[in-house]
């Protein structure tokens, strides 16, 4: 079949290592509410990963994983800070503001939908001040929503940053992977050896039916994560189902291999493009997304041609072309994807 | 195998006819966000066996279904009436007060841990007293977690009774499958034509992975429910996956078949303790559950035996054995575990 | 002037040496935002009052003192311990879920609208099951809403028992100057010596024209209650005019004054009451208030005589006739009352 | 004696008519909780001001005003476009975050503090997607914080466009009397004529000791606001002492003549600088505020002079020092300011 749907790493079938996995779980009578064995299985396997002790708790979604993760490290009266591009900020319906009930996001610029020290310093404010919000947390995104990523360098300065101000470190990771996979870094340089105080670490845009983790690396933080959990409606009975899939997914390198895939798609795709039309993606393509600034026309004419692809209209960069790879695209599809570009980009020039 | 668990009726596999679905379903790419097929093709399995049009939401959680659901009915200053030893007040970790962001349940009295007319009366209080929160919604289970249920005379009562006050009827049915099973009384006259505006069907403890469903009986009160779902983190992306469960739970009467059967392993069991040891079970078994008031050191040793159960501690009727029974409870488990209740009970009278 | 206005001790007018020193005050260039001298020297009289160092708020209401003080010791996922007469429960509109963002009073029974240790030990709950609220807070009224108050024993061993559950203590003292006079207990017995936390202290109902104030007696505890103010828009930029009030009603004891003369005026109509028609108060009349169980037809014909006066009707006690008496109740208002409601009782007898 | 305290117009002693009228009032007996007759006297002056049918409520601060205000016509899932720098966005401490349960305000650019309908269209995004917050309201003020107004028609543009787009339009009016007063212009013209919902008219800037009072051209949208009130703890049982206040404040025009005299006040400041020393305001003085951006040695010299006045770090404009006249500037504080402000200009050219 030739598939055609780049909107996103969540429209494919699930990763079938991990369905037989989940399959092979459904077996046996379980205890409910995460006291299951598998979820100590995952907790084991991302120790190893990050070479620490973690807390470590299977949820349905990145956006609870974020918004839960981020209600507790940010207190009250908590602003967080972050990209104006960020998910938690655009796409997740306010979630952050209703976890923590009534933390204010600080939207912040900067390149690569990344942000900086400086950037941080000036958003900080002041924290002695009753009249104003104070600073509680930074939250970063990794891979960021334009498909790039923090160098471990750019990580720690951050974090150095935040332990020196009492302020928590959130990493939005639902597209971790693709950075460990992409920059070759250590999964715990990557996080809490550069400060990170939570990670949620994404698992379905990688092949999980519906999985993500939320990893603290100090444990007693995570103290109440399970009633808050439970209070949210996220503590199902047979959670251990997620942390099946999760345990398919860091088991045998699964979750970094399947990065691997859709990176080298993306990459395929940015060097298709440059070749077939010098079309140069709007941000460099270090990851599993590809941004094209197309002719105003081409996006109508690229939907009508059946490829599936979102136009992303930011506030700041206009309408943008982006596309998703994942462990499930093919050499072909891409191909074909270029192709289809690169004539309604001539067409439209 | 020799079943011991009766912990609850989310301790078990999944059924293997809905874990067979899923697994079929997860080959396809797919819409993400509940815009998929399967979950309309749910939808009309509803609108089908509660003969009116429906607005239905696929759900991870029991909680979440009602917490959501309530919070959707009602409105700020809210109080919402309930029996004291319902699930949402007992249970669910305060996940009304936080999705309704501060309303207050009201824990009344009732025989069976049923709510009738005069006692919501009573609790109903004024509606135009500033200094006091307004009676905004009615939640009643079905079955109630003490194992009855309401007869559709009772609940028409109380929806008679609710919308002359212009207050919500809410029904937690986790285990409404049981209900309809048990009772042979039609789904919308157990609903809709008898007042609730808002059911919350469970399909976990039938024997799904994890998946509940939200019923609204009145589409527009359903309007923004999508956006509460992406709020709290609950809008999955593969949210077909919970979709595809409930589309094979509703298929070819399997939620009723699975019913009947957890019901008729609660009798066989019922009647066996009554037949060997005279055990009268604390509350009439009218569903899937059995209550036992045992001598002191029966708890104990009882849990010494091997058999799984929980004691709920009710602030009114004392320490109770409570033991669950499900699809895949067989009658050689109940055999086995009548005899060895019925052996300690002896030893301890 | 004849006054018959015994609904509560808040629609006198305002005491006359209050008004005047707020007055007073109100000739100067004043810091806003409470940090002029004026608050600082109401904390000063306060820690000379409770001989030891206060954080020391004042604020508007009540009900605002309550919650904020609430929402400052018991945390998220809390269950606060009450009686089920008490004003936070009954009477203040969902404050304290309001301020606390979702936490849960858990009404408790207790003679004469008082709690005691083994009513809040069955209260207390598990704080080990992550399904249910945990316990954070009891809280107590002094006065009671029935009038009546605890000795210094009486919160002592509460007190004893939150220092050993972990739990925060709080006293809504809206009438505390009417306990300090009626008992000659010493403040500092009856709060923080005896494991009181913060005390809601009102002035409001002694003469202040809208004063409360916020006693914490451990500083640490308040560091966030400023900006808890701001952000609920509590901080008066001229707060100091309500500091004023404080000032002048802790000045050369007006506060216990005024209550003493409160107290002795409920203790007269008691008393006449008695002598007149053998009326027994429903509660004893320890402090101000005066309750009156009476023939069904008496409430209104008492209030078609024009007197003013509250018919509580409380749950469990059904319908009471409340007389409030305050500072500014006059011995013939009391007499005339005693005249009219006996003539009254006597003729529905 | 010789003023110098320009910090803001809430530093200066309440104003004597104000003051005479509240204590007036302090000496009868009167109905608590707002059911008094001054609030209703203060209802029937605003009906006259804005020649129409309003529902009044005095309430302490202008934190609490606009929070509640915004509470009432911004629904869940909102979003508030608002000024970067409006007084709900920096100085409020997230109280909107708070009211609203978890609103979020997106902060606008615009000249002179000022939004327009381009930039709330760009604002706006869009109502559709799910996973995005909605706009529901935009908050404008009426004088802003920089000291400048919208004319009649600028708010009607606004008002106009919040009308096609089903949102509503709130007025924070905390120095709305300074812009009556600055452009002569109908009170009705300037708010719900122009499509304003809810104003939040400010008195305490103007004179009261504390009270604002928010007016609702709509009494239906004003339904629950008074168990608003009592929820947040702002329902004070003698609430009768602000409505008295604001009584004085809107009788005889008080109101506008003490909010010309300070305009003036700021005019001379404003001729006075330009004359001695060609120092122009960094924005036009149009009310009661007048901004220098200073040379950098300039701001301690002048502080350590022993003027009062506020440094203001705006995120765009730099470090500006703040001068606020009030009722109670006199010309010559006005004229020993401007030597002042001269001297050490010129001293740090």
């Amino acid at each position: 079949m030739n598939n055609k749907d780049f909107r996103s790493d969540n429209v494919s079938p699930p990763a079938p290592e991990i369905l037989d996995a989940a399959l092979r779980d459904s077996r046996a009578w379980m205890d409910a509410y995460s006291d299951d064995q598998i979820t100590g299985r995952v907790e084991e396997r991302l120790a190893a990963i990050f070479e620490c002790d973690v807390a470590a708790f299977p949820i349905l979604t990145g956006t609870a994983a974020n918004a839960l993760a981020l209600a507790t490290i940010s207190g009250r009266f908590g602003q967080i800070l972050c990209h104006r591009s960020s998910h938690i900020n655009m796409d997740e319906c306010g979630a952050v503001e209703f976890y923590t009930q009534g933390n204010r996001l600080k939207p912040l610029e900067g390149e690569g939908a990344k942000l900086d020290v400086a950037t941080c310093v000036r958003g900080f404010g002041t924290s002695d001040d009753i009249h104003q919000l104070r600073t509680t947390a930074v939250s970063i995104s990794q891979a960021t929503e334009f498909g790039t990523y923090y160098a471990v360098e750019q990580v720690a300065q951050l974090g150095s940053w935040t332990k020196s101000r009492g302020v928590g470190l959130h990493m939005d990771g639902t597209r971790f992977a693709n950075v460990v996979a992409a920059s070759g870094s250590d999964p715990a340089e990557l996080t809490w050896r550069s400060g990170v105080d939570v990670l949620c670490l994404g698992a379905t845009k990688g092949g999980a039916i519906g999985a993500e983790v939320v990893v603290f690396f100090d444990r007693e933080k995570a103290r109440d994560f399970k009633r808050l959990m439970k209070r949210s409606g996220h503590l199902a009975s047979r959670l251990w189902f997620l942390a099946s899939q999760l345990d398919a997914y860091f088991r045998d390198d699964l979750w970094t291999t399947a990065a691997h895939h859709a990176n080298a798609m993306a990459k395929r795709l940015d060097e298709a493009l440059r070749q077939n039309s010098s079309l140069t993606p709007h941000f460099p393509v270090q990851t599993n997304m590809v941004f094209l600034k197309l002719a105003g026309s081409a996006y109508e004419k690229l939907q009508a041609s059946g490829v599936k692809f979102y136009v992303i209209d930011d506030e700041k960069e206009g309408p943008l072309a982006r596309f998703v790879t994942s462990y499930a695209t093919e050499p072909d599809d891409v191909d074909r994807l270029a192709e289809t570009i690169t004539g309604i980009a001539r067409g439209s020039a």
